[in-house]
């Protein structure tokens, strides 16, 4: 039987309609500030834990609650006789139910230009005890900390005199993953400052939908969003018209982004199966998203577009010819729009900013039993280094380093071959580095003459450079550090390639 | 100045010389139960929390602290003048240093049969409240959870008579950390009885080291593990000589066991860059072994080898020939150990129980801005059906399933041909299929006459069943599930090839 209820709320959503009708319940009801003065307002009959406690509210509401009357009353298990001739002994009555929620943290960090004093003065002490407490003696004590629930925990003390204890536990768990998030926050929001790996890694999500399924049908799924840390990522994009994203749509996509923020000029990605198949830079977005379909026409077949202007009619009119999956922009003309229409399911993802680059803390990869974590690769070039006897031409060299910057975003080992800034073949995720070129030349439809290469980590043996010259290669931009980099470096001269070296690896699988 | 602390430790580790070295700093020292008696044991004079709050520790413990004396103590704003006034209206003296670990939950859930209501009565309620509160007012109040910080803060108290701003800042972010993951590590327990994705997730891990950088040397990294959960990972492995593992060989051989752990009889899995290069089964390990590395003796070159049996001297003699990075294995014979002493900087990770599967609760791929979560990928068929006019022989049938176990484990899109339970041609990650089965025939050493091919997932086209006749494969399996189905099945029946569905796709990117 719940006879007993302490509310002290910093979201007031609903609370007066709440209280209301727990006092029609014959439940009384204990409050502390705001949440008193509220009630009272609304003639709800309240009693202040001050009376309770003997002890006023002091400290500017530091401390309010922390006292044993409040804390016995919520921890007695009321099923254990020496526990309840305690209360009896300390004259403290039992809490059976407790609705609270907390500071709010999260809101104070998010606003823009908060100082330090502000958030931590926003960390609440009282609340999360009080909730803690309840949910450890879940077997007798009902707790809330969410308004959405409000009205089944009404509903079943209405029909039954109290809640049920799968309701309980249910709830209790609610806390824990509340409580868990919340000093997470608070232990990111400080660990800013610091830049070593911490000792214990607590990383905190909040649920942005499920899934229809995972990577595959036969999966659950769900896509989770950190806090803060948002701009010009999926999940600050706007979706405009389509099917909702999968789960492989929002990996592909995500990876499409990636690559896409290496460019400032008018650029479009194509992405299939996380990789590159088509990528160009041109004068205007029109231009750029012609090469990368022509690129590779063949691949681009189910697969996800990003670009960084916004989409014309023109590129609406070709896309409309192919299927593709999501096509992501910071913005859609209306003629575009218009196009797109016709395709009902094709997803539109608007990102505003989309080249602006918010610097995420780690890189996560999951292993069995733990994770790996890691800073973002947001570097491209240690220092370029002319190797061979002939430098790159101007031109030549803006391919190199729009090449190397694509590379770099091909699962390793992996090879791109560039002319004019269009990627022309692209050598993906191979366990061995000259197979990664002879693919791709082998799958490219276009002339290779003239064109020029990247590899994302140094050439072990000529024979990459050999391959090359053959296609028709030109010049060569690669990490070096091999203790075999003098043969690749022979071998460039020998054909007449120029080679640049970068200092920089970029594996990625 | 620090004049007063308040110890409650459950990890008593250090805390007799840590409140004899405060004594003789003149700090008085406040305490609790069991931690009271030791010291007063030790002859280091005390006083009882209760005798400051007036207030019997009561409730088998459960409420001791949770004391406006005791908290007033803690959160009054030193500088505030009206804060103080408070503390002496009322009687409360300040706590200057706070000294506190939690109930044991984490040891607790760990032991094996624990019940739900130990591991509820090892949620620590009062001591997280004052590590938080102390935390929150860092400006004026020290606070130690760990051991370690002991012989720092006596050191600066020692010699300024308190400890810098500095050091109470990190302790306070080491606070937040420490309960955020031990609130997480409570939820995760509570929550095993139910298998929705919460609003909120927050995920806990233990740093298990530094690592000497991440995929690529400008990146810094580290690994963590799961709490529980890590039985026959690399986790749990020992590693029994050669350089520390590196963040791709973590990667790399962690891919390499979860392949491993789809097969029963003795196998060897290569790995090179996350995808399989060599995989085979045999009468013996030996024989495995051989099998696995003539798969592809060139890809093997600098690869992560697992076992599922003993190495063997005969093993060991053939490795010494190649460069290896690691070899995994549930143990290695004395003799192999001494042939690998000449390989000093070779890996050895011995793994007991290497073909067991702790299920692990998600799986995380880290987007930008956010992460997906989805369910491990635990099954493999759902119904074999032959579509074609002829079905696989018994030889064949074997092979099917080992080569589909094998493609669910490569980088999407995947193709793998085998014979006799040993990988003949490997083809990873590509853009489009029949580029992957392409590069699987174009790139493997070995006659494909009478080879099984597995994709890992359906064919769009019938190009890959021609494909795969002219190279002579006798059998394919695929999940099926395109809407031309039947153009992949007429083209096996006129190749006179037999067919198998497996109900299942396997994605992995």
């Amino acid at each position: 039987m719940i006879k007993r209820a302490l509310i002290s709320v910093s979201n007031k959503e609903g609370i007066v309609e709440l209280a209301k009708k727990l006092v029609d319940l014959n439940i009384e009801i204990l409050s502390t500030g705001g949440t008193a003065k509220l009630l009272r307002e609304a003639k709800v009959e309240v009693k202040d834990v001050s009376d309770i406690t003997g002890f006023p509210e002091c400290l500017d509401g530091r401390v309010k609650t922390l006292h044993p009357s409040v804390h016995g009353g919520i921890l007695a298990i009321r099923s254990n006789n020496e526990h309840m001739q305690t209360l009896e002994n300390l004259n403290i009555r039992s809490i059976d139910l407790v609705i609270i929620n907390l500071y709010p943290f999260k809101e104070t960090i998010l606003k823009e230009g908060v100082q330090l004093e502000e958030a931590i003065e926003n960390i609440d002490i009282g609340g999360p005890t009080m909730l803690r407490a309840a949910a450890k003696n879940y077997n007798d004590v009902t707790v809330v900390i969410d308004p959405m629930d409000y009205d089944v925990i009404i509903e079943e003390i209405k029909n039954k005199g109290n809640t049920s204890t799968e309701t309980r536990y249910n709830l209790a768990l609610k806390v824990f993953e509340h409580t868990a998030h919340y000093d997470s926050l608070i232990a990111n929001y400080l660990r800013k400052k610091s830049d070593i790996f911490p000792e214990y890694l607590t990383l905190t999500y909040e649920k942005v939908q499920d899934l229809r399924y995972g990577e595959n049908p036969h999966q659950m799924a769900a896509f989770y969003k950190e806090v803060g840390n948002n701009k010009a990522t999926l999940v600050d994009g706007i979706q405009i018209q389509g099917k909702e994203l999968s789960f492989n749509n929002i990996n592909d996509a995500n990876g499409a982004l990636e690559l896409l923020k290496e460019f400032e000029e008018p650029t479009v990605v194509a992405v299939k199966h996380t990789n590159p198949c088509g990528v160009a830079s041109g004068k205007d977005i029109d231009e750029a998203w012609e090469k990368a379909y022509s690129a590779d026409p063949l691949s681009i077949f189910g697969g996800i577009i990003a670009a960084n202007r916004p989409i014309t009619k023109k590129i609406a009119d070709s896309m409309k010819e192919i299927f593709l999956e999501v096509v992501i922009a910071p913005d859609f003309t209306e003629e575009a729009l218009k196009v797109f229409e016709e395709k009902k399911n094709l997803r539109l993802i608007k990102i505003e900013n989309i080249c602006s680059h918010s610097k995420e803390q780690w890189q996560i990869k999951k292993v069995q039993g733990g994770i790996l974590v890691q800073e973002e690769n947001n570097t491209l070039i240690k220092e370029l280094k002319v190797v061979t006897n002939t430098a790159p031409n101007e031109e030549e060299h803006q391919d190199l380093v729009f090449a190397f910057k694509i590379v770099k975003h091909v699962k390793s080992n992996a090879i791109v071959l560039v002319k004019n800034k269009q990627t022309l073949a692209i050598g993906p995720g191979q366990t061995s580095r000259i197979w990664a070129l002879q693919n791709a030349i082998g799958n490219s439809a276009h002339s290779l003459e003239g064109s020029v290469l990247a590899s994302d980590a140094f050439f072990p043996f000529r024979d990459c450079v050999d391959e090359a010259a053959k296609a028709g290669v030109s010049a060569i931009i690669q990490p070096g550090g091999s203790i075999k980099d003098n043969t690749s470096i022979e071998a460039c001269n020998e054909h007449g390639i120029s080679m640049v070296f970068t200092g920089m690896r970029h594996f990625k699988h």
